[in-house]
């Protein structure tokens, strides 16, 4: 359960942030740190972590977001409360029980944005929920490692709670495992070259907002194979 | 309400601990610092404050505890999960509602204690609850300044429920209005005429999950829109 809920931070510039994310993961119980091309890890970053130095030295570096969430099923990713992302904005309370529930089944990515600006569109674009914390409108700058601490508390009181009543909590196993992010790219690529080809997709915006509309619906394996065999349907068609 | 709940820190030996614990206060829109004897507030504090100078040029420096509290007629204290404290022991959602409750009639002292070795039996004693974190118990050293960030986050999250269960029968506007039965049975009869056209239906299985699929994401009318012309896109295809 925690140990299939993994924490991921892109290109992070401040190492020291690194160690103190690591510290507040373990102090909740978390132990999976991913780095996307950071700036570096030093002893700036083992300095901070305090007594976190085993998470620190058990980091995976990656060099871009795809690798980092390839065999996630569930991947929830930190934005400002974007006008467009708000149909699958969630707080960090939801966040939490989301992570929980699905850790059961698969691996859990929480990603957290540059410390400046963030995640970039096309990035928050392959995550299946925007993690938006209620913070002060007139203030809400964050720091990175304070935000990581909040989500990682509410994952933990999430796991408390389950633990507590693991039969009233809906720990449901269920017999539809969810796809992972490459078969969901597949999915996508598919669908675009295909409608481009009928020529019904002619920009970006519709693919956005098909992802958007399949990311937030946490699209099953069962249910992704009919949306692909609709595309094969149509593509056979087009051929006789 | 919020202005009424004040942050007191007591003997903090690191002045950047200082500055951190304003910036994780100020995004949570609290902003009533008191430092009991602090080794020192300087240009460190400045620094870790970011945007939350105001907060730092504001602060209440006093030479002891009972100051600090003389004019709160609610005092929770945090504390490791002592057994001697267990009856009045809270974790941070209860101290963010009782907090929070109680700041409509005076004033609430949040309490922190010393870095290493926190409040002392004689401060905790003047405490009217005892607010533990649930932490990890292999590694439970949060950071002063995460756990001031925990505490205000629930205050907060106490503080947004509390407005909007004020406002709750107000009607939420949206952007994007979702479809009405109708139309989505339109789609769902279009889909399947289309795709039993395809052979690619061949029972209502499919059907079934597809609608199963649809409602639980909750369509947007843009997004059926879409849907409904990707349909289009086939059928013409298919006619020349």
């Amino acid at each position: 359960m925690l140990e299939n809920i993994r924490i991921i931070l892109v290109e992070t510039s401040h190492s020291g942030n690194i160690g103190s994310a690591a510290r507040a993961m373990k102090t909740m119980g978390l132990s999976q740190l991913y780095l996307v091309s950071p700036k570096s890890v030093d002893e700036q970053t083992f300095a901070l972590a305090a007594g976190a130095e085993d998470i620190v030295r058990d980091i995976k570096i990656v060099a871009n977001f795809e690798q980092a969430i390839a065999d996630c099923s569930l991947v929830i990713g930190t934005s400002a409360r974007l006008r467009h992302l708000q149909s699958s904005l969630i707080e960090p309370r939801e966040c939490g029980v989301k992570a929980l529930q699905h850790s059961v089944m698969g691996t859990v990515a929480i990603v957290f944005g540059r410390e400046r600006v963030g995640l970039t569109n096309d990035e928050l674009l392959k995550c299946h929920y925007h993690l938006a914390i209620p913070a002060n409108p007139e203030y809400s700058s964050l720091n990175l490692a304070m935000a990581v601490q909040l989500v990682c508390y509410e994952v933990r009181m999430a796991w408390l709670a389950a633990q507590q009543s693991s039969t009233e909590f809906a720990l449901t196993q269920t017999d539809n495992p969810f796809p992972s992010a490459s078969e969901m790219e597949y999915f996508f690529s598919h669908t675009e070259k295909l409608y481009q080809q009928l020529g019904f997709i002619q920009n970006q915006a519709v693919m956005q907002k098909l992802r958007r509309l399949y990311q937030r619906a946490a699209l099953e394996k069962n249910e992704l194979n009919i949306l692909l065999g609709m595309l094969s349907a149509v593509e056979k068609s087009l051929k006789s």
